[in-house]
């Protein structure tokens, strides 16, 4: 055997969407490539969070220069199983698309780097350098797991860093930071009939909300290297009966930081908000709960040309090179790494990630384990 | 037997508190108060609804005119029993103290005028005329009772109206409309970073409540009858997880209506204002759930004079006669009479209903039947 089969590339894909990993068990996930890999004579390492929740590393080749692979091992909420078309944990075929939660964001990115270390190692390669595979936990939450690869000097010695969250055909080289961000109005609690003896816990944050929603969304606020900074309400909760003014309400948004207004920005232009609607009477306070910084590497890295022109092979369309709007777990593997550093994110994927009737084409997913096999050995090769 | 000793009022008191009419169970209170009456020769009627839940009817006397009086048989949740300092469902007396769920809201008031109709009925009285008692369900969530009596015709020949609610030595005779409206907003889900493939069904929503605050705040919305319209969210929840763009969001808020803004102009502006958000990409729509009128009636309406006087020998105090702040059976009991009807929300009681360790000056509750005596003699054979 030199490389797993389509029908086993698709089988280890569907295994994987099978393992409800939402934001817990990916220890489930790790312990699953575990036995894969070990079945292909490449050792791995699961490294234990807690609970259920575990990264997972492994090696082939051996020596300088060593390349960093990595994809998270959880996924986001299927939200409400009956808008689906198919059960999201049950990959499904139609018409040559596949359907599961986890199948762009990110199991076939995942399943492709893992099946691509399996073919490389059948074949006895790399003959020069070491290929790190860096499976991590919590990603979507904080990319927790990354936090962890950074801590324990896995990437200290890594010459490149291949990421391989969705991009389709096209290549990320930066991306936005990321504040997690909770906020807390407290109010006094009244009959409705009587709101002036109490205070609504509910309007001071929402007009607090809004006005950052107008503050944020400013076009003033210019985005040259990696596109406008984004701020959204995601979250909100409050109140106890319909015929109560709320003593409290709270509400969490993300922000996607740039580096022409970043987290440290963003941090001080909500205090001032803040303080404006505390000095009117609310009693609003903050947690920033995530704060990742955003990533700016060179597009000109010695990644970028070589994966681009592999691309080229299998689309028609331009292949962009851009910073991407997510965040990964780059913002922890990359830090303190200088801007010439070899980085791209690519991986198989549309622009589906955390919706209803998540997708992938298939074709696009045998595709990336040939870009990928080709990529990884030309970068420790040359 | 003229009267029913004061102990007797006790009692019958403290046999209604027992009754645990928690939003349900009238039936139980409906039967107990049909006994009571029979043993002093009054036929009733009750009026069965669903299961354990039924309104009562009762009547002394005959021809014209006729005064309706009503209570409800209904108590809002005790809470806590370990907040309380005595069990909320054994009547408990402490310096002159009656303590107790429902003591104020409203079973003494209904405990008083059945001990009236008692002791009218025992003297043979009215001379002239009729009294009909009106005892309701489910007052405390949406007025469902008065509504029935509203639909069989008990209002139709009803010449005047008193409703024993809690006022103390003060008199209503206008009160505000109540709606609670239950607000859904659907958007389109995406990742958090990727705002533009999705839209945010929490903006939408706070846009949309924020607007609707500043229109029915407007000072231009003069409330020269009984005050200001009132509109509050009193509850929000919306989204799944920080990192997703939420695709559904609620809210329900309460709106206190006056006659200058009624409750179907609350509903045209409303559904404006909904119009315009949904023009631009919202998804949102209304369950109005709860929807009863204002009630105004005239401050000089012919049951007023009488019982300010009747009053006044009770207490030192001003005896106020004005709008109150909560909603009674009267917004369905009142419907379609013109604005000289005679109308009044008078009862024993204070400023704890639905509070922790609710409770009555016992005097009050003796004061009550004399002033319902006198009251409704002095109406029907004035």
């Amino acid at each position: 055997m030199e490389h797993l089969s389509k029908s086993q590339a698709l089988e280890i894909l569907k295994n994987l969407i099978a393992i409800k990993s939402v934001n817990d068990h990916e220890k489930t996930v790790a312990t699953y490539l575990q036995k894969l890999l070990a079945q292909y004579d490449i050792k791995s390492e699961i490294k234990p969070i807690r609970g259920d929740r575990a990264n997972l590393i492994a090696e082939i080749g051996q020596g300088k220069p060593v390349l960093g692979i990595s994809g998270h091992m959880d996924v986001v909420s299927p939200g409400k199983l009956e808008d689906w078309n198919s059960n999201p944990f049950e990959m499904t075929e139609k018409d040559g698309m596949l359907y599961g939660r986890g199948i762009t964001d990110m199991k076939s990115g995942l399943a492709a780097i893992v099946i691509t270390m399996i073919n490389l190692h059948a074949q006895d390669l790399p003959k020069k350098g070491t290929i790190r595979l860096m499976a991590t936990m919590g990603e979507e939450v904080g990319e927790e797991g990354s936090s962890y690869f950074l801590k324990d000097g896995s990437m200290k010695d890594v010459d490149g860093l291949v990421i391989a969250e969705p991009s389709g055909y096209n290549i990320g080289y930066a991306e936005k930071g990321s504040m997690d961000i909770k906020f807390i109005s407290k109010g006094k609690a009244s009959h409705s009939s009587m709101p002036e003896n109490g205070y609504n816990a509910i309007d001071a944050l929402m007009n607090l909300l809004i006005e950052a929603n107008t503050t944020f969304r400013d076009d003033q606020i210019k985005g040259d290297s990696i596109g406008p900074l984004v701020f959204n309400t995601t979250l909100i909760k409050g109140g106890t009966q319909v015929n109560s003014i709320p003593d409290y309400a709270e509400a969490e948004a993300n922000v996607r930081t740039i580096p022409e207004y970043d987290n440290q920005k963003v941090i001080a232009t909500l205090h001032n908000l803040i303080k404006k609607y505390n000095d009117q009477g609310a009693q609003i306070s903050t947690d920033i709960y995530m704060n990742e910084g955003p990533v700016l590497m060179s597009p000109k890295n010695p990644l970028i040309t070589p994966t681009k022109k592999l691309m080229e092979k299998y689309t028609t369309e331009t292949v962009h090179v851009a910073p991407i709007s997510a965040v990964t777990d780059a913002s922890n593997l990359v830090q303190n790494k200088p801007i010439e550093f070899p980085f791209i994110v690519a991986g198989p994927g549309n622009n589906t990630p955390h919706q209803i009737n998540e997708n992938l084409d298939k074709q696009m997913y045998f595709n990336f384990i040939d870009i990928y096999e080709k990529l990884f050995i030309d970068f420790l090769e040359k």
